[in-house]
């Protein structure tokens, strides 16, 4: 029997939204690759009494570990230590020594904030300082620190409950001392482990892969043995198994059925992101990227750069928002414009070549389109875009009709241009 | 006594952090502007029986009112239909007319796949018009639909379910159809109307919000008749309150001690955001605006033209992620980048003036910076960014170290841009 464990996602603006929670996903991950089995994760505002009924419901569906991101702050709101001691039926003291390597890291780091209150940073400090009697510390990353809390005498049974930071660079960055812990390893122990594979592909709709599936149950294979999800994400479909070690022959049986019908579109079985294949592939032929871009407004560039050593791949790029731009930055022939509009294949394949030559690089990029709401017309309704890419030698256009919000037109776009970029990198063309 | 309300997001994908959930956050607000109280969002997986706990534990906390987002759609893993009615006591049944109405939806948004599995679109398109016998269908807005699904006979006291899909749009689209239906509003009698405001500053720590607060309750405030929140976003401080009408002239008070604290750093008082306020003030004075940007890629273009209408003030900008860029696209003397590196308030200011001039436009940006993991220096470690921001007479320069990952400073990096952009049109200057 494997372990269990729940997740507890605590702050107002988590729960409403004003932040997106990427802490919940994190954890449930880390916890799978441990074989721990994680069922759900609760999102509470900053109410003790939800906070606390979150952690009895977990405890009654039997969970050996809770781990809770958020709310060891130093604001009034955090009460995520007070609310737990309470649960494990533990006190809450002032831990002297605690207070005072907080207050060091604190010192540090106010330097560079002038005219702060220094009152506001102690008592911050030294609510911080506050655990669960008997608790263990997990040493701040950022100011706060976390907590590992065994249930008190008298309430074995409970689940240990780790408490976390809010912000993901520090709750990362604290994860593996919490495994260290003595109290972490007693409520986890007995695991299975799983094997899971991740298999990207591009240019289908998620109902083919449901086809798949049946296809796949009527070959024979046990679907009902291994645990898959298939998501839509930013225009890419993600195909996750999850299974035990035993049943290695079935999901091979399984990723046989899928590489059959998806040969054309899979793009991925090794984890690896359109992004970084298509670093890899410009690092390893020593090639550079430049790039032209409209109705993107610099969000191809922003995404090219987005991995560390992007450097030395990706020269530059422009971002040719109004007419004027795209002729005298990127030398597109106002005449051409003129002709078939800014928005079209041809003004496409001109960004991309003139984001080549510009910059003095191996690839360009050409990209303009009608993000919307405003701008659109009958022949050219909002949410077309052309793309092109070229290596001066091989050139890829396309022309694309994509559904929904400015955001998620711009967003696909990146995306489709990426998949353009990989595959004239691979040495396809039209 | 005001209706209570839980949500619950299903999906492994969510779960397990691969997509963000943007649904959970979203509804809380709207369930919150209607008065109804929402403590809980639960996120569960695919797995049947983890959303039935989920559905029990809810109703045994007394709710009313559960949204369910996620899983009505044509493939396997979508079982929330099913676990819906099932916790309803209702029938799941093939409701013939729907599934006719989504064919005719399927039919028009095929027609862009070529050689699409016919019988893969038939077999899901049926899936999706299984329902919960008695529920009220709202119509889809992609290809799903929602169900607004109230207890069966003799499980009165248990709460009705709302049934939404998984994309944010479909949602969003779909929940004032939710809202005028006859349960809904049964499941939902008897409301307190609140009020919410949003304060945003920035440049300042968290920890002076707390000092804030407390020195609101000296001057004998009494903060616990309204709902408080502090929240760090991008950069900026979030204080959201929220009260009854009843206690306005509380609030008023409260409010009163955060502006007297707060003068130089408040910038919002009506929920605007500042990428809002500069969309205004360039629009309304009739000026332009076009960067120029190193470390950030294209971020900030990308930033400034994420609002519709952009376009008729951002004129384009140069991602100068090369030296040779740097000189070659914004003018910026290459003797300067030697001297003094390339990292420094004078290429910065180069940059603005490059980007105003070579884009003609009234605004010029320049960042340029080390975002890291490499490339730090004693001097100039990792987050070390270089900001300038000119209308040709008033020019702000700043250099700053801001912490995180590469991506917690470009990102950083575009709202401190965001900002002094802010104060440049407001007419301040170094």
């Amino acid at each position: 029997m494997s372990a269990r464990a729940g997740i507890v996602v605590t702050g107002t603006e988590v729960l409403t939204g004003r932040v997106l929670d990427r802490n919940g996903g994190w954890l449930s991950e880390r916890l799978r690759e441990l074989g721990i089995d994680h069922a759900h994760t609760v999102v509470v505002g900053d109410r003790p009494e939800d906070m606390r009924a979150a952690l009895e419901w977990l405890a009654s569906e039997g969970m050996y570990l809770v781990v809770t991101s958020g709310g060891p702050g130093p604001t009034e709101d955090d009460m995520t230590a007070e609310v737990v001691a309470g649960f494990a039926g533990r006190a809450v003291v002032l831990d002297e020594e605690l207070e005072g390597r907080i207050a060091k890291i604190l010192e540090r780091l106010t330097k560079r904030w002038p005219n702060l209150d220094m009152d506001a940073i102690r008592a911050g400090n030294r609510k911080q300082a506050m655990i669960a009697e008997g608790a263990t510390i997990l040493e701040p990353v950022g100011t706060a620190p976390g907590l590992v809390v065994p249930p008190a005498e008298g309430r074995e049974g409970q689940p240990t409950v780790v408490i976390l930071p809010g912000p993901p660079r520090e709750l990362q960055g604290m994860w593996p001392a919490a495994l260290e812990t003595e109290s972490f390893r007693a409520a986890t122990g007995g695991r299975t482990e799983y094997r899971q594979v991740m298999l990207r592909m591009f240019g289908i709709p998620e109902s083919e892969i449901a086809e798949t599936l049946r296809i796949a149950r009527g070959d024979g294979v046990d679907l009902d043995a291994m645990e898959i999800t298939t998501c839509l994400r930013r225009g890419e479909v993600e195909l996750v198994t999850r299974f035990e070690p035993s049943v290695e022959a079935t999901y091979d049986a399984f990723e046989r059925v899928v590489r059959e019908r998806h040969a054309d579109t899979l793009f991925s079985d090794d984890g690896t992101t359109v992004d970084e294949q298509v670093a890899r592939m410009l690092t390893e032929s020593d090639r550079t990227i430049a790039t032209a871009e409209s109705c993107t407004g610099g969000l191809i560039a922003g995404r090219l750069t987005e991995l560390a050593g992007s450097s030395s791949y990706v020269l530059g790029g422009l971002v040719v928002y109004s007419n004027e731009a795209k002729s005298a930055l990127a030398g597109v022939d106002a005449a051409l414009i003129e002709r078939v509009g800014a928005v079209s294949t041809e003004v496409a394949e001109a960004l991309a070549a003139g984001a080549r030559e510009r910059l003095g690089a191996d690839v360009g990029v050409g990209i303009t389109g009608i993000a919307g709401p405003g701008g659109g017309t009958e022949d050219k309704p909002v949410g077309t875009v052309c793309f092109s890419v070229t290596d001066g030698t091989r050139t890829m256009t396309r022309r694309q009709h994509l559904p929904g919000s400015r955001a998620e037109v711009r967003d696909r776009s990146t995306t489709l241009a990426m998949h353009m970029i990989r595959r004239v990198l691979l040495g396809e063309s039209d």
